[in-house]
């Protein structure tokens, strides 16, 4: 990484920028990101003298994706730069008013809207379980209300990169991944997705705007029709080699593999830095080309492969001689799952209108499921005597002495102000480090249950 | 939908009004949401005098999710956006620069990149099957090979809702459904998906910025959290309805169900607009409620349903009191398939370096399949003498006379300038006019085969 760059998430958060070009995933606000009926909700609790009512909104979620052993919280550094430029502007208020959506004092009170309340929660990079209180947001019902969605969107979607992501590293066991999934899902997406990617443990992406945005160091270097271009492989390669030096990486399953890897070492010589196979048999052709390539002498160059992985099939490759896996469509897609369920719910707030009025649980309480447990909650994680963790204990009312040096949760806004922010690279070394402290069948890929189980006290 | 938003795309495009904040899908530049290689290939395809070869690029599946029977095309006024506003400005050049992406001489020939070539391809809201030629971008080499990513990754995402959208349009008969997946996805991926879903056949949205970029119809009244920040379901419903009129929607299972409409109707009056249902058992709770409801006199109170709701879920609400459907998760990741498996491939080139060099076809031919028909084609879907689709025909010679007049690609950029933006309502009624004239089967569900062939001449 360079120096300029180390994968520190230090551009200027959404809105700071608005009148440079050049900021592809810069968003002047995010304050549209929102469902309808935060707005209508915010203007009949207005009217009825009951919007300012202290209240906490906790996000969690059920149920892990089924089979799934752990979770990831990841997005969190984007809900902070979310929650920071949620603003309406005139151009938003005109368009509020001219469709009718809320009346007018609500538009006045929305002119002035900045989060002014308190937000904590699991840092990110953390795992998570069924009821895991992995946010709080905290303060008025009216401020509270309006966050929901954009915090879900950008929760719901990177948790399930990174959890993918998650699962993929410890399929590589150390081998560098690659993201390069752009091309299979919403171009601002990507970004996100490679963000995630990145916390959750890979190494690289191909997506320009996540370095750029990110900080996340990128790579590639040809596709199949680069060589389709040129008149003859050979072409091809002496023209990626003249330009991009020795050690780049030839991509060699246009037309024949045995041929173009001879072909690759006589233009490249023996310190060709990397051959790519992106179809076929990836197990069967690794060995052969390894072998290939250490017969022209050239046992220094690596072996990448790119074809349709996800972790079961990076695991599958772990005896062969492949030095770094390239994934796209399973990553960025959630292996399977591409969104999390979590929900945003209230779960407490002030028992009447008076000011500093006491906060009371609230739950939905309908048969047919979807019932939560009402009051603000915290959560720790205490470790048995070999530093593994036991159980995700979750409770809500004073915390236990014995578990108060295990708690899981930090602040991350305090009166309106983020006070949470922090380097992706850090965020990304906590994601290692918690995944050493979980069980070892954390690190099975196989369906089960999760790793830890949620006790409530 | 009031005057001024229309459904039609009339926002400025990407990157018009950099220098105004409040739009929050406005994206002053697309060029960096592309993989590097697509640079380190310019690179070097310039340094070896092949980058101005005339080539053509092809769209196209090799195969439908597994069971489809048909995709959709979305996304395509969304790539004009992106091809038009595809510019590299300083601030993106340093990046280049500074992290050793591509060489100087490629930088300055960036610095003057202007898609200058044609784009043709299905109309957006058309259907396609494995094999169809979705979209050909023609240029040189070098123009054509940097739109690789963005044009994949919008095309990818939306059409994957779109098809969603349709097959639960198809499911809904008729019944209005509301596209609520906001918080289920990427925020932004989220106002892609909503457009996406209208031309697939949705009514409305619960994105509030779908709203805003694409006039899309937006709705929303109140979730449970605003019951739950009452002292009773009385006092909220009341507090709702004294702000949002009879005509609102209550949501009615937060307690008791039976409760709920009975305090519902009492409050609001029988005119009451509608009673939505969150949870539990929808096709006997609407049963019971529509019952209540005419009890009551309420008998035009409408009934809507928004508990995890896909096309299967759906069709099984067909023979209950059900007025609106409201789809959040299955609708946004793509209903089991949230990517299509697009991509864009060099099928023709010119056969030498000369200035009009004729063109010859060109395809990855290795073992192991991702192998692709060479040369650029056409498409032609002929009906029967009942106006009924009959197959998918493909070929790159003459267009046969007997097909010329049911040729499906259109023009979508000539010689760099958009001639093919169109309204999004247009889009969406042509999605509608496309499906009545596929062979009923489209209509199925179940599992199956493409509902045309696709046949190469």
């Amino acid at each position: 990484m360079n120096e300029g760059r180390e994968g520190t998430d230090r551009s200027p958060a959404y809105g700071e920028r608005p009148a440079e070009t050049g900021l592809p995933v810069t968003v002047p606000s995010t304050a549209l990101f929102t469902d309808q009926y935060e707005l209508t909700m915010l203007q009949a609790a207005l009217r009825a003298g009951t919007a300012e009512r202290r209240s906490a909104f906790e996000v969690f979620t059920r149920r892990l994706p089924e089979g799934r052993r752990y979770g990831v919280v990841a997005g969190t550094g984007r809900v902070l730069d979310a929650v920071e430029n949620f603003r309406f502007d005139d151009q938003m208020l005109d368009f509020l008013r001219e469709n009718g959506v809320v009346d007018g004092p609500t538009l006045e009170w929305l002119a002035d809207y900045r989060f002014s309340g308190d937000i904590l929660g699991y840092p990110e990079g953390e795992v998570y379980f069924p009821g895991s209180p992995l946010m709080r947001v905290e303060g008025t019902f009216a401020e509270c209300v309006l966050l929901e969605t954009v915090i879900l969107s950008i929760l719901n979607h990177d948790s399930a990169v990174a959890a993918a992501a998650s699962r993929m590293s410890v399929a590589a066991g150390g081998r560098p991944l690659i993201e390069m999934g752009a091309r299979r899902t919403h171009e601002l997406a990507a970004v996100a997705a490679s963000r995630a990617a990145y916390v959750g443990g890979f190494d690289t992406t191909s997506d320009l705007a996540a370095g750029f945005r990110y900080g996340i160091p990128t790579v590639g270097t040809s596709a199949h029709s680069f060589t389709l271009l040129h008149d003859t492989e050979r072409g091809a390669f002496t023209a990626q080699v003249d330009s991009l030096g020795s050690g780049t990486t030839l991509l060699v399953d246009t037309y024949d593999v045995e041929e173009a890897v001879r072909t690759a070492v006589d233009v490249a010589g023996p310190g060709l830095g990397a051959v790519r196979i992106d179809s076929g048999d990836l197990l069967l052709l690794a060995h052969r080309v390894r072998q290939q390539l250490d017969d022209l002498g050239a046992d220094k160059t690596r072996i990448v492969v790119t074809s349709d992985l996800d972790e079961y099939a990076i695991a599958s490759l772990a005896a062969a001689p492949v030095d770094a896996y390239g994934v796209g469509t399973q990553l960025v897609t959630g292996s399977g799952h591409p969104t999390c369920s979590m929900v945003y719910k209230l779960v407490a707030r002030a028992d009447s209108d008076e000011r500093d009025a006491p906060m009371r649980p609230v739950a939905k309480r309908s048969m047919g499921g979807k019932t939560s447990l009402g009051g603000a909650k915290w959560a720790a994680r205490p470790p048995d005597a070999a530093g593994v963790a036991e159980a995700e204990v979750v409770g809500s009312g004073p915390v236990p002495p014995e578990l108060a040096d295990h708690l899981l949760q930090v602040e991350l806004v305090k009166d309106g102000t983020v006070v949470g922010r922090e380097p992706l690279d850090a965020v990304r070394e906590r994601h290692k480090a918690v995944m050493g402290r979980l069980p070892m069948s954390a690190m099975q890929l196989s369906r089960g249950e999760p790793v830890l189980p949620t006790e409530h006290r």
